[in-house]
């Protein structure tokens, strides 16, 4: 019996999110939901929050791993909610909670977990028009080492397609 | 669309559990997850196994929160892993990922979790006959601050009663 | 060239602490730093701040380790603090940034601490005569581990001389 | 009694490291000492290292912060050593236990601790000829909420001045 297969969705919080950011995030969760993996995300607004609303919507299962030490700060579509306490030190639980990551646009908090997850070689997606980070990075590696690329792609089937191949690989 | 509930069991690992204790968090996590609760454990071995087990077979759904960064050291009766990579300071990380906490035996790990749901204010139940911590503790406050009664119960159904009612009062 | 020894002063913050828990906080700074030891505390009030202070006045260096991730919240007499943002685990911090643990009093904060100290190990002094979890757990062990025994002194001199001869065996 | 100023240097380890790196490294801990900061650093090899040896050769105090929860990982020049034992996420400690950022070279994890001094608004010069992400981020922001812009500089004197007076500023 191994455990449910987990999929971080990262990007812009509520401060950088736009309707097609938010609309896009909707159906990476929705794709995650679909391919019966468990989403895992931050937990707050903006491409977050959009990500756990698509994954619900599918019948999916979400968690929401957030900064604060109080369950009320996540938003509403988070089935499981892990409220760290670590503040913004909790980027790096999101990574290590997750098989593999798919990024949506993103600022300096999504690249700290893109970091995190590199540091840590799981497979990452970057969503390659949805500018921030995941344009900045995509097709790239993030220093000499290549401890993994992060692979640009044109939509969430892709993204989720991706993550999936390298988990069962 | 609240989140679920969330109970954390906690207890001796390997070292230090018995037969007996492990059927009782068998027990207990079945209860756990017959109440439609999701299960929290540090996602080891002993108690934290035997619980996962029993929600496991209840049909719950089960969270293993462990302190390496990689999920293959988590139980097999995990549905979800987050490998902190906190080591052993992910004791708090359970307390505050739980509405509610419920206490099999235990030594000094089960001792620190206790001590980080008291200090947050969580209900705590203490199945008074298992010995260790929970036999120590039940019925007691940790100090003079009397944040919560660690409150001792005879069975695992008083024990995941007393948190419902807690939770939902 | 070793690193300085580092020895962590732990107790009542100023919910539960008295001018004769201060006073005997003060003392034991005192001495740690008589010792040539670094003073590791929580950084903020009551047996902190007074440890602090005793280590201050005796020429001694002081780092607190707060839970706040700003600086402003460490008492007066931290000449470096670390604020690590990661809320009340960084108890599991300040034990592990110690060489040795000298407990004044203290409630569940402290108990946390040294359930930390006892599961990495660290030599435990606890000052008997000063209430609270030093004389609950004086002479004890805190499991059936043994894995340090908590040992019970009756002055701050006898704590310092206590960890030193520890530390150095 | 205010604490002392804290400065961060952070680059390669010793994958990555060059003898120019570390030469530069140990002029910028020599500078930082020489002005009277405490130096902090992630505790182990390459630029953390030769940054330890250069504050220790100019009579300096040195904090390492180190992934492990053993002392004995940390370079010989850490005069105190944090062994937080929360894996990679220290880079997080890192970032919050300084006053200001010098950054030498560096690759993802450098980046991460960037993120994670950007977030919360540190004050951050990058030697701009060190390569790696000191030279890919030199007067940039790290992302469009342009909390604080890393700063190029030429020399490790320009470096040090330049956090100095952000702090006293």
């Amino acid at each position: 019996m191994p455990k449910k297969r987990q999929i971080l969705v990262i990007g812009n919080n509520e401060n950088g999110c736009t309707p097609e950011l938010e609309l896009l995030a909707y159906e990476v969760g929705k794709e995650v939901a679909i391919s019966g993996s468990v989403l895992i995300t931050g937990g707050l607004g903006g491409v977050m929050r959009a990500a756990c609303h698509g994954a619900h919507d599918a019948g999916g299962l979400t968690v929401g791993i957030i900064p604060q030490d109080d369950a009320s700060f996540a938003n509403e579509y988070c089935d499981i909610v892990i409220p760290s306490g670590l503040g913004l030190s909790r980027d790096f639980l999101n990574a290590l909670a997750s098989d593999g990551v798919i990024v949506v646009g993103g600022g300096s908090g999504t690249l700290s977990e893109m970091c995190a997850a590199y540091m840590h070689k799981k497979p990452i997606a970057a969503l390659r028009k949805s500018g921030g980070m995941a344009a900045k990075f995509a097709d790239q590696y993030l220093d000499h080492r290549q401890n993994v690329k992060i692979v640009g792609v044109d939509t969430p089937q892709d993204a989720v397609k991706y993550i999936l191949d390298k988990i069962t690989a």
